[in-house]
């Protein structure tokens, strides 16, 4: 069952990170995991190239400009963490309820965070996998942290249907307990187009490299008479996206993404 | 020699015409042409998939919102031409300006314009080919009209960097007297990214048919160490946008683009 969380958190101290720290996050996330479900949390960190978890980078309540978070102490900060598979709920949940309950701060570089509460996220918590399929013809997505693609060695920072939708088809054949046929897939990326888009690149600042990725909001709509079956994976896979994310390095922090207007 | 032309009209009476309409301004493109060098005019019309010239539709003075466009009668009206061959000139240039010099007054739909003049437009009114050449390692280029690409079968509204500088090659190509290695276009296609964009859809409605297109601005870079000789090409090729137009039906007033910031 696909699972959204959003934890709070705070520092105890001034503190100075920099902006996105999705990778201190990851990390952090990670120590309390191994804490927790050592055997897990290896499996987890070693395993397949696509992960069943999805994070977001730490938003606090004030705006950030550039590259640099100057946090006050105290300063309310959130993350989203969704999570694909019941080994990554009790490995990552576990982990963190279990430093929560223990009073173990998080540590962000050189900076401590109380961890004040982790929560199913508003409106879309959790919900079973065989109750996502849905016919549409028609999905907006907003993508809400950068999101681009690997293709021919270069970053392709663009909403190709294909590569969307293949992104969110490969964690849903790894993860989903509901199979659909690869020929539902072929028949729905032979389909579906790009009809409307606003979009803008921004950069995300890796502490190694750069990744340049496109926000905005993208609509899809299936251009040809497809399958009743191709028609529920495209309904299945767009309100997975909230989950699973899209594209590249979706566990630290891009290709965050909302489905708009369920039907 | 690759000629950008700006064409100002006016109705004779108070007009409604469809927005766009590219068509009529190309049908009366051609029945100048037609009048002017019979024999040339067939040819372009009925040659070869990738055309020697591009259109703009027409744009008055004042805004025009929505799918109609009500012009007083005066209303001066510009539209851009662009022609890639010598052929192309003597054809339309010398049906635009015998019209002119007869006048004859230009039949858009229902309306009659009085033809005002035909000059080289301001800034690149006519290079020669071997001037375009120029070695670049990132362009900059607006979208001014809607432009798209057909793949697989589909509208696809995006500023692929492949679709867009397979787009000039094949007009470059084609028409100029420049002739460059397809090595360097290869070299140029494995090597060209996206790294910037801001864009946003927009339909552009024919008469029978509607097309989405993407307008904005995109940067392109080369990602890789190549060749000066295709580093030659990517320059050709950004500056080459401003006459050749990019993508689907260039000749009827998608795809019009113009490179940013020359180095």
């Amino acid at each position: 069952m696909p699972v959204s969380l959003v934890t709070w958190m705070y520092p105890l101290e001034d503190s100075s990170l920099p902006h996105p720290c999705s990778e201190l996050l990851h990390a952090a996330l990670f120590a309390m995991a191994n804490a927790h479900k050592p055997a897990m949390a290896a499996a987890l960190h070693d395993g397949d190239d696509i992960r069943p978890f999805a994070l977001s980078t730490l938003w606090p309540r004030t705006r950030v400009n550039g590259t640099a978070m100057a946090l006050a102490k105290m300063t309310g900060c959130r993350f989203r963490l969704s999570l694909l598979t019941e080994d990554a709920v009790e490995t990552f949940y576990g982990g963190l309820t279990a430093a929560q309950g223990a009073g173990m701060p998080m540590r962000l570089g050189a900076s401590l965070f109380k961890i004040v509460s982790t929560e199913m996220e508003e409106g879309c918590g959790a919900v079973p996998y065989d109750a996502l399929p849905m016919e549409m013809e028609r999905a907006v997505l907003r993508f809400l942290s950068p999101t681009t693609f690997r293709r021919a060695g270069q970053s392709y920072p663009l909403p190709d249907p294909s590569l969307v939708y293949g992104s969110l088809w490969r964690k849903w054949q790894a993860f989903s307990t509901v199979p659909f046929p690869q020929d539902a897939c072929d028949e729905l990326l032979g389909a579906v187009a790009l009809s409307r888009a606003a979009l803008r690149t921004r950069g995300w600042q890796f502490a190694r490299y750069l990744l340049t990725g496109f926000t905005g909001v993208a609509e899809f709509v299936l251009t040809k008479e497809v399958s009743s079956e191709a028609r529920r994976l495209f309904g299945a896979l767009s309100r997975f996206a909230r989950y699973a994310s899209v594209g590249l390095r979706t566990t630290m922090g891009l290709g965050q993404c909302v489905l708009l207007e369920e039907p």
